[in-house]
């Protein structure tokens, strides 16, 4: 059930990048709700590659079927399964890697793990690409968190050594969510994009990648109290999720390891009263105490690694007669995948938050359209 | 199921700071393992408080007894119950608690969510008192890690804003874990040691608190191809279960947050032969591709947030009137608890590692004594 | 993770028959409820052994020991445990046992299981004494079910080849639950309850045993389309749970086994307006349908098979050796234990509909007293 | 996650009756393992309807496509989906049912848990047709499980009140299996068929129809000691999933509800040895004891109720005026659903069995093609 992640929503992601198709099954969605598929889809294409100069050029349609959990144009109950086709045709520019495995891939533990018979074809089930059902999952999420009254916003806060402003961790402001959805790269600040742009491209014309650092929160209604105690927390399932996506190396919540270099004093988060309502008063928790909401926004980040595939010559090694060997990377490939995991970051959290609510009983099972 | 966390091997935890007793049970040990429970109390002692000039002067009994699980001497295949009765009566210093929330503690959400009826006394089920069980679990893990030889190390990789040297991220180093199990605080450089607990010493005096980052590395015959993909892999694992600790608020793999500022062809760990088996020349990825072991040591870090309890006076409110309150934490409190989370780490990568090795088949379930 | 059942109200059992001790931990109660302790005692006492002349004679103290769980005499939202100490000694009457495995036992295949390594003595994990745990939850769930208005009652239906009279399958009476608390055995029929003894008795003396079929109903304020469908449905959640009971060897909703002769005319529940309600106005369904509750009382059967300790010699093997044996069991043995698996099919009834309950919303997660 | 079901191997349903499909993924297949897509495809057929006059005459098409989880022609252990079409376009026919729920169907039950938004056209997720993904994944189990030398053999036991000559207890016999799938109706004896072929279609001219009991065995290489305790045996595990096919309202095991008559000495089954090889001498526990396979035949049973729809006119309820209604189910409905459950419950016990050895490490986790 390693593909099967959530509590009173779950989410099941099948499909091998090559493979006639990729999808998922969400089971636990609150009957009634009418999908925008327009929003969906504008959801996914963020997460879409071949849109900007820094991407890779392949073109793929990421367009869902939904094959059931729909009736009379509403969530009816049932499971929902949603496919995207892959156009993508079964290539033979795989032959060599199934010999020499790619440094950074999962190739050289899959080959051990499934007795050389795991899907190589464009890392087949390890690869990115995976992340697309993830964002329908999270997509629509989203949509039912908004009619709750919560927003969920990422950016990229850091890429290839530049640094975005940050999330206003205390309250919502659309402006940043704005600029994110409209500068060229995911970011607050249009001249942090710029240079991220340039950096990106100049690591692409040396056949290298580069990395970076997510930062999402989720904004509004969310009450206090949401999560469960020990292995079952907002961070714990959040983190379980997030090293789901290929190349996230860490995850950290509010003022994440940098405070291990803060005093008690600096790092708790004050209580005070506003109006009749019991708020913290700053965020280093980024949200989540004992695995609860505190009422303040949810704010996480994750780290990035640089894509692995990259154009320039590696050490590996030939399975097939045990020498060395060296491989360079053929295809496009994205110099930076960083920009694709920002909305992947706010499906995760999404998920997370609509599993918990719907979970503790504060978000409804059936959501009437008004 | 919030207290339950694994797969092959499952661990449930139980028990408050000040009810009658704590403890675990442990589902999955492979049978006709004699524990050695001398070598199980030298590891939970390691976690035990008021052992150095740094930690809270309070004794507290973490001597476990056995329910069930044992016949003649031998686990049987049956749950392994073990509790730790709390010798600290229930006190009554806790009635400001039960009305002025303190910072940085679950008080308020647990408030929240148990409409009032959360036992406050000693943080209840959030207190750090419960990471005794999950060293219980991870003490018994160990061993038979030991046995299967796997050896799983920690140490304050950095406390109080004093670095320590880093484990060897590419093979164990005995020398590296006797400095760690001799030296006055669990670090491999003795003048880091020094500098620690100066800093925390400090901190104390100012009525402060202090946090710092545990590192954890597995080493030995960890083989290639353990844990699952997706959300399933080692590292999803490791961090959820790691952010069960209280006071975690961050947790990374390999070159974690600082691959984020690496290039690809820096970051990916190259292959070559060594003899006829193949291995990663680097350790990047901290052991863990695709969710599943690189056949490359295990090495991860936590972050380890300042105690929040803290004795100088902190913003707070009285929920009994609903306005604005200032809150001193009373009693004996450690300065730092990233000593006391060394071992707790250790417990984690332990427990998670046997469940994936049983998982896949690559430990016995019949494990007869030699 | 075979110890654990349920949802949102989890159960993990954990024991051996002559371990230090038995017990459960329970995850998911109501915060703020106040057990009721005496009459939880008063329903594991029609559980324990020793009451009337057809059981046996061992005195058992099944006085469960709270650990956890509870703060200020009230359910704090952490996970309850509970444990009975055995009394029990260790005995060496387990010698030969270990040898010659006792047919209808689980002896052979735990043999097999766990390597020789599981625990003999007195059936170890696989005793009937497992079944209070199990009786502990259950009596806590029959508690909230009562300040909810739900009913759960159970009765020997048949026994030893005597019929009592069925349970209502459409209303609750309170008479056939004080005649089934009174009556020299658990029946709703004194007569029957006269012949069945007689039968046992007549087994006994002749070194054999008998079994019979539990019947088992809930009735009152259950809410319409409570559970899942397919595999997460009440009737699967009650088989799979009753069939952890030693001894069961059937289960069956309603009409059960009967329907198969039925026609669709007969056996299908018509609906009708009970003022502005809708009624079922037959059960043959036993209160579920599509996994769901229909509204009718839940009416379910469990066949228990005789008891296989008895006192007439059998054909067995002797391990050691590899050879043909004859085994005589000794000791003192229940010639029916249909009587003391009454209680444990309400345990098992209450649990699975609370849980069920809770987790469809249906039942407060914070009980408050009244 | 109540469409979810396994442990090692689990198996996800979706899809509704009226749906653009149905379908199933398949999580824990054995790597390297080509699926016998004829063998299959025949699997299917024996559930698929319109075979027999006894049948409904609707044609439907269960043919699965496989969108992922093969590579190379062999399964590369990434999930397995599968997804049937529905050609059946969704109709109209169902608006009356919408309003006054159908007697022994879960219509109402549904209709009040999702608020009315729940697929009513073909009884949605609630159909039968539901039991073809089960049975993809359970086709595809038997394959495996016969490459490991394990048989899975099921019959119509009894039908429309006639009995068939059961399955032998205690030994694969081919000429059965060879009966049971040319006969008319899947039965041993011919003769029998042939009267309840006769009963069948009397009922259906009288408007009506009937039920009957499924038997099922598994045969061959079953180590003993397969399976979990309490809450996790093959019992428990068959029931949990037997139940999910609707219709099924009860599940036994060996001598299953007759055993609540027998005395122990009967009821026990003695050991002795077959050459070097301890052996269960009968098989009134149905080769399960103490959750774990003995070594003996799996022999189980399931009751399945008539086909609620009939044609004859149910008394009823309109949901929209709250009044009392009358009903009469039109379109073309099977008058007995045995004959098509019978490759189901095949289905079920391949798939608990696979679980269980792939849990237990009894079948390989690579199945490379010999």
């Amino acid at each position: 059930m390693a593909n099967l992640f959530g509590n009173a929503l779950t989410l099941a992601v099948f499909g091998q990048s090559h493979a006639p198709a990729i999808g998922c099954t969400i089971e636990g969605l609150p009957a009634g709700y009418a999908i925008d598929e327009e929003q969906l889809q504008r959801f996914l294409d963020r997460r879409a590659p071949g849109k900007s100069p820094t991407a890779t050029k392949r073109k793929e349609a990421d367009k869902p079927e939904v094959l059931c959990g729909i009736a009379d144009g509403v969530t009816c109950g049932a499971p929902l399964t949603a496919i995207i086709r892959n156009t993508n045709t079964r290539s033979h520019d795989y032959d060599e890697l199934r010999r020499v495995p790619r440094p950074g891939h999962a190739d050289f533990p899959a080959y051990v793990r499934y007795g050389g018979h795991n899907d190589i074809a464009g890392g087949g089930q390890f690869s990115g690409r995976l992340t697309a059902p993830i964002c329908i999952a999270g997509g629509i999420a989203k949509q039912i968190l908004e009619r709750l009254g919560i927003r969920v916003v990422a950016h990229a806060q850091r890429m290839a050594g530049v640094d975005d402003a940050p999330l206003d961790p205390m309250a919502y402001r659309e402006e940043q969510e704005r600029a994110i959805l409209t500068n060229a790269l995911p970011c607050i600040d249009e001249h942090a994009a710029d240079g991220m742009q340039e950096s990106i491209l100049a690591a692409r014309s040396a056949g290298d990648s580069v990395g970076g650092i997510v930062e999402c929160a989720a904004y509004g209604a969310i009450p206090t109290g949401i999560g469960e105690p020990m292995f079952g927390g907002i961070e714990n399932r959040i983190a379980q999720m997030a090293f789901g996506i290929p190349a996230v190396k860490g995850v950290e919540f509010g003022a994440g390891f940098a405070s291990a270099d803060l005093k008690g004093s600096e790092n708790n988060d004050p209580y005070g009263m506003r109006g009749d309502r019991v708020a913290p008063l700053a965020n280093n928790a980024g949200g989540c105490s004992g695995g609860m909401t505190t009422g303040a926004p949810i704010v996480w980040r994750m780290a990035v690694k640089p894509t692995p595939s990259i154009a320039r010559p590696q050490h590996s090694v030939d399975l097939t007669c045990g020498s060395n060997a060296e491989l360079a990377v053929r295809g496009r490939h994205d110099p930076c995948i960083v920009p694709r995991a920002v909305p992947v970051a706010e499906a995760v959290c999404a998920f997370v938050l609509l599993d918990a609510l719907l979970q503790d009983g504060a978000a409804p099972r059936v959501l009437d359209e008004a």
